[in-house]
C-alpha cells in the first residue's frame, strides 16, 4: 500500500460510506436482506480490501491472491459492493440483489467468481478458511486467508473446531475478524459487548487475539499489519462494533436484523445521514489503483502422472477400506493437488497409508468431522483434491457442511468407511445406515460404493477428477476380489455379474450385499433358479438404462438389497430410476435400530443376507398388469 | 457417604481394580473392545459411583437420582461393570458383552435402563448432559448429572457448544470429568498430557476447572466434593491418567486403542498384574449398601390439560411456522413437560409465542444447533416434552445428534421451519431441501408435514405424545387455512382434498405444494379434468392403503410434488409405500441446486408448481402392464 496513512484512513472512511450506502440501497431495492449486519461490517471490509488485502479485482482466482471468505454470509451486500468498489463488476448491478436473474444472491455462492465457498450457515466460513490457509502451505504461496465471523456465530462449536486445528498447525496465514456487533437475530448474542469473553476464549485456544474499536479506522489497519506479523499462530482481531453504524435510527438497536429499509422515509433518511458522513480526502487517491496485485506470474500447470493399476489376485481378501488406503495413496503419488485428511481414524479408514506415503500432505483434524470437510472445502476451492475420510456414520456430523459443499459445488471426495450393520459388534452408534441418504439427497453429489479391492482403486481414482462432490462407501469386513485388475468402471455404470436368459429377477446389491446377492444366487442355482445379479456401485448417478433393461428380462422383479435404512437408500434410488418404466422395486434393507453382534448374524438379522434374498426372489410376484381397481 | 475416608480409600481402590478386571474380561470374552479406555476411567468411575453419586441401583429412573452420562462411549464395559458392582444385575451377564442376545451392547444404549442417551459419537453425552442438568432446574430436583468425556473428545465442537451454554445457564449441577489419557484412535492426542491446554479452555469457557491425578482416588473425591460445592458455574474435573493403566505392558502405550487382550497368555498376564493390585480393607465396608439413595418418595403424577382446539376462520392466511409458534404455546399451558428450545431464530421459527407465554420453560441455546438437539435429548431422557426449533436447513448441523437420538428412540420433537425453495430470496444456504430424507431415513423418526395453521397445531398436539423422535417441517409462506377447526388427524394418515368419479390422476403434495395442487385441479378442472388431490401430512409413517386405494381408483398415475430435492423425499416415500401394490410414481421434485430469486419464480423455475403438475397430469402416461421386454 503505497498510500500515507493520512491520505489512507479519509479514504477509507468514505469507502466504508459507499458501502454501506450500497448495501442499503440494494437491500431496500430487494425489499430483504441484513442492512444493518453490513454497516457493522463497513470499516473492517474496507481497511481490508483497500488498505491490507494484496488481490488482483479483474483475477480473483489468482493462486497467489489473499482470500477473503465471509462467514457471516447474510452480510453478502457489502461483500458485492466491495467487489463492485474494486471494480471487479459494475456497480449498477448491486440494484440486482436477491432477483432470480442475479448471481448476487441473498447468501453468497460460489456462482460468483470471486466467492470460494458457499456461506450462510454460520460457524463454517472459517473451517474453509483453514483449508485456505493449509493450502498456501501445499502451494508454497505467501497469499494470506482473512475470514469475517460474526459475533453470535462464536456459539457454533466448529468455529472452535477449526480454532484447535489451526493452533495445531501454527497457521501464521490465518487471519479472522469477529464484528462483536452485540446482536443477533432474535436478541443480545451471549456476550454482547464484554470483549474479554471473546479474547480469552481465543487466546486460551492459543489465537492471538487483538481487541479493537471496529470503527475506529487506523486501528483496523494497524491490527491487519500486526496480525501479518505475528508468526507461528493464527490471529483474531475482535472488533467491537455497532450493528446499523451510521445511521442513528437503527445503530446498536434491536429489532433490525435482517430487516431493509423501507424505500421511502424510512430509506432516505438512512441515505442522508450517511451521505453525511462523506469527508475531504486528498486529491487524487484512487484507492483501487493502489490496490497491491498478487506476486504472481502463471504457476506451472500441475499435471497428474497415470495412477498404477490395482495389483490384486482374483479371490483375494480385502476390505474395501483398506484398498480405499491404497488407493489414496497411489493418486497422491500420481498427483500434487491431492491430500488427504483424518479425524483420528486413520488406522481405521486406512488414509494412514497416505500419510506414511506422503506425509506433507496428510492432514489431522483430530475429532472435529465439521473442521475437517470444511478444510476440505477451503482446499477444494484452491485447487485441491481433498480426500476427508472418518466413519461414515460420523459424516453424519458434518451434513449441514456436505450440504453448503453441494452449494458451492466444491470437489470434496469425502470417504466413509465401517457402513452398515456389517461392522459388528460396536453396535448402532458406530454404523452408518442414513449416509447413503444424505449424500444421494443433494442433487449434484456422486455416490459410489465399492464391493472389493479392485473396484474401490478405480472408483477413488474416478472419484478424484470427476468434478462435484464424491462420497464413497466402504465396507469394514473383508471381501473377495470379484474384478480383474484391468476391468473398467464408470461414474453412473453398473455391473451384471451373473445373467442368463432365464432369470427369474433381478438382485440388485452394492458392497458388502454383492456377496450376499451371490451367494444366494449359488443357492438358488442348485435348485434350478436363475437370478441376474448386479453390483450397484455407482449409486448416484445411477444406470437408469441397465436396470429396465434388467427389469425387463427378468419379468420387472427387480429385488435391491442394501446394508442401509430403507428409506433414501438404494431401493429408492433404484425405484425413482426405473419408475417411468413402470417398474416397482421390492427392497430389503434395515428397518428397525440394529444392534450389536456378530456381522453375518446381523445382516441375517435385519433381513439383509442370502437368505432373505432366496426367499424375496421364492415369494415376490412377478409383476402384473396395474390400474385396475381393487 | 457414611465411611470414613481412611476406609473408603482402600475399598474404592479394589472397587477400581474389579472394574479393571471386569473390562478386560468381558472385552476378551467378546474379542473386540476398548478395554485401555475402560482403566484409564477406572478411578474416576469407581469413586464417582461408589463414593459420590446419590441413585438407587435397583430404581436407575428415579427422578431424584443423580445422572452419569457416560460420553466416551467406547468405554461401555466399565459402565456395565460398575452397573454390575452396584448390585444393578449380575456380574455374570458382562461376559456376554457384545452378543447379539444381550444388551450390553458394544456402546451403550437406551435398551438398558440406567442408559439416558446413546453415546458412541464422541461430543455427544456433555450436551445430553446440559439437558439432564436443565431439566433437574425444571423438576425442581437437587440431582446433579456427571459425565465422563475422553481428551480425544475434546476436539468436538459440540462440547464447546454445551460448554458456553451451561456457563450461561449457570449450570452448578452439572460435572464433567475429562478423562486425560493423552491418547487417541490412531495417535496421540491433540494436548496430550499438556494439562494446563484443557485447564485454560474450559475457564475461558466459564467453567470451574479443577486439575487432579486421575488415579489419586483421595484427589478424586476432593474434586467431586468440591465441585458440589461450587455455586453458580458447571464445573469440569480434568484427570490426568494412563491408558490401560493398571497393566504394566500397555500403559500409556500408543497402538492399543481398541484391542481387547488375546485370551491365552497376554490376558493372563493382565489379570495377574491387576489381582496383585487388590489393598486390605476394613473389614465390613460395603460400599454398595453405603450408596446414599436419592431423596424420594415418588413425585406427584404430571397429568396434561386438554388443548384449546385451533381458532382459525377457513382461508385465513397463517405461515405454518407461525401456528407452530402458536401450537407449542398452548401445549406448554397445558403440560408442564413441554418445553421449547431454540437457537436465536425464535422470531423465525416463532417459538418466541412460547417464551413469551412460559420463559421458564424456554431454553436459549444461542447459535448452537448442536447442543440444543443434545439438550433436547437429555430432556427428554428425563421426562420432558422438548420442542427444539430452528431453520430446517440447520437441523443438518445436528445430523449426527438426531440419529443418536433415534437410537436412542428419545421422545425429542424437532420443528424445522423455512423449508424449501418457497423461501425465496435468502437463497440456497436458509432452504432446508434435504431434510425429509435425512429424517425419513431413521427408521422410528415420524415425519408431519403441515400446510395449513389447523393441520399445524392438531399435528404439533399429536407430535407431544406420539412415542419416539418427530420432526416437524414447517413453511415461510402464509398458506390459507383449508381444515376448519375441528378436523381430525392422526400419525400415519392423509387428508383426500379432491376426490370424483372421473379422476384421471392423483397428485400428491404437502406443505406448500398442496396449494400447488389445489390450483392445478381448478385449472384442470376448467379444462374438464378431475385429478386427486392428497395433503400427505404425514410423511413417514406413510398411509399406504389411502395411497394404494387412490392409484386404483385413478389408473395408477401417482404423481409426487415436494419442495424438497428429488431424493429421498416424499416421491420415495409413496413409491415405497405403494411398490407391493404394482404402482409407481412420477416425481415433481427439485433437481439441482436452486438460487435466490421470489418464492412464486422459484416454485416454478424448479419444477413444483401447478404449471407443472397440470403438464404432468397431461403428459404422464397411464399404467401399464409391465414384465415385457421391451
Amino acid at each position: 500500500m503505497l498510500v500515507d496513512r493520512a491520505s489512507l484512513v479519509p479514504a477509507l472512511t468514505n469507502v466504508a460510506t459507499r458501502l454501506r450506502i450500497d448495501s442499503i440501497k440494494s437491500t431496500s431495492e430487494a425489499g430483504s436482506g441484513h442492512p444493518t449486519s453490513c454497516c457493522s461490517a463497513a470499516d473492517l471490509v474496507a481497511a481490508l480490501f483497500f488498505g491490507e488485502m494484496r488481490f488482483d479485482p479483474k483475477d480473483p482466482h489468482n493462486p497467489d491472491a489473499d482470500r477473503f471468505i465471509l462467514s457471516k454470509g447474510h452480510a453478502a451486500p457489502i461483500l458485492y459492493a466491495a467487489w463492485a468498489e474494486a471494480g471487479a463488476f459494475d456497480r449498477a448491478e448491486l440494484l440486482k440483489l436477491r432477483t432470480i436473474g442475479s448471481d448476487l444472491e441473498g447468501h453468497p455462492t460460489p456462482r460468483l467468481p470471486f466467492v470460494d465457498v458457499a456461506t450462510g450457515s454460520l460457524g463454517q466460513g472459517i473451517c474453509a478458511a483453514l483449508g485456505s490457509a493449509i493450502n498456501a502451505r501445499r502451494i508454497k504461496s505467501e497469499y494470506r486467508t482473512y475470514v469475517l465471523l460474526g459475533d453470535g456465530e462464536s456459539a457454533e462449536g466448529s468455529v472452535w473446531e477449526a480454532a484447535n486445528v489451526a493452533t495445531a498447525d501454527g497457521l501464521d496465514n490465518l487471519c479472522g475478524i469477529t464484528d462483536v456487533n452485540a446482536l443477533g437475530q432474535s436478541r443480545p448474542t451471549m456476550w454482547q459487548h464484554d470483549m474479554e469473553q471473546f479474547a480469552r476464549r481465543w487466546r486460551a485456544f492459543g489465537w492471538h487475539a487483538i481487541v479493537i474499536d471496529g470503527h475506529d479506522l487506523g486501528a483496523i489497519l494497524d491490527a491487519y499489519a500486526e496480525a501479518r506479523r505475528t508468526k507461528g499462530q493464527p490471529t483474531m482481531i475482535l472488533a467491537r462494533t455497532l450493528k446499523g453504524k451510521g445511521v442513528s435510527f437503527v445503530e446498536g438497536k434491536d429489532g433490525w436484523h435482517g430487516r431493509a429499509f423501507k424505500k421511502g422515509d424510512e430509506l432516505d433518511r438512512a441515505l442522508a445521514e450517511l451521505e453525511k458522513q462523506f469527508v475531504p480526502t486528498s486529491s487524487g487517491v484512487n484507492l483501487v489503483q493502489h490496490i497491491v496485485k498478487p506476486p504472481s506470474g502463471p504457476r506451472p500447470v500441475v499435471s497428474a502422472k497415470p495412477v498404477s493399476p490395482p495389483a490384486y489376485k482374483m479371490g483375494d481378501h480385502v476390505a474395501t477400506r483398506e484398498a480405499y488406503g491404497t488407493a489414496i495413496a497411489k493418486l497422491g503419488e500420481a498427483d500434487p493437488r491431492v491430500v488427504a485428511l483424518d479425524a483420528d481414524v486413520k488406522n481405521s479408514t486406512f488414509s494412514e497409508k497416505f500419510e506414511k506415503a506422503l506425509p506433507d500432505r496428510f492432514y489431522e483434524n483430530f475429532i472435529a468431522e465439521e473442521a475437517m470437510i470444511g478444510a476440505a472445502m477451503g482446499l477444494a476451492a484452491r485447487g485441491a483434491i481433498p480426500f476427508p475420510s472418518t466413519f461414515a456414520c460420523f459424516l453424519s456430523r458434518a451434513y449441514d457442511f456436505i450440504r453448503m459443499a453441494a452449494i458451492s459445488n466444491l470437489s470434496i471426495k469425502m470417504a466413509g468407511s465401517h457402513a452398515g450393520v456389517s461392522i459388528g459388534e460396536d453396535g448402532p452408534s458406530q454404523m452408518a445406515l442414513e449416509d447413503l441418504a444424505m449424500c444421494r439427497a443433494q442433487p449434484n453429489l456422486t455416490v459410489l460404493y465399492p464391493c472389493d479391492g479392485v473396484s474401490t482403486e478405480r472408483l477413488v481414482a474416478l472419484a478424484a477428477y470427476y468434478p462435484g462432490p464424491v462420497y464413497i462407501r466402504t465396507s469394514r469386513p473383508k471381501t473377495p476380489v470379484i474384478y480383474s485388475n484391468d476391468e473398467t468402471f464408470s461414474v453412473g455404470g453398473l455391473k451384471v455379474l451373473r445373467e442368463s436368459q432365464d432369470d427369474v429377477a433381478t438382485v440388485i446389491g452394492a458392497g458388502v450385499t454383492v456377496f450376499e446377492a451371490l451367494k444366494a444366487y449359488d443357492q438358488l442355482k442348485a435348485s434350478g433358479t436363475s437370478i441376474r445379479v448386479i453390483d450397484l456401485y455407482s449409486v448416484a448417478p445411477v444406470d437408469r438404462e441397465a436396470l429396465v433393461r434388467a427389469g425387463s428380462a427378468t419379468g420387472g422383479r427387480l429385488i435391491a438389497v442394501e446394508d442401509h435404512y430403507v428409506g433414501g437408500g438404494i431401493g429408492d434410488a433404484v425405484a425413482a430410476a426405473v419408475a417411468d418404466a413402470g417398474f416397482t422395486v421390492h427392497r430389503l434393507a434395515v428397518r428397525e435400530i440394529p444392534r450389536s453382534g456378530k456381522p453375518e448374524e446381523l445382516l441375517d438379522r435385519f433381513g439383509i443376507s442370502a437368505f432373505h434374498i432366496v426367499e424375496a426372489v421364492r415369494t415376490v410376484p412377478r409383476a402384473r398388469p396395474v390400474g385396475v381397481s381393487r
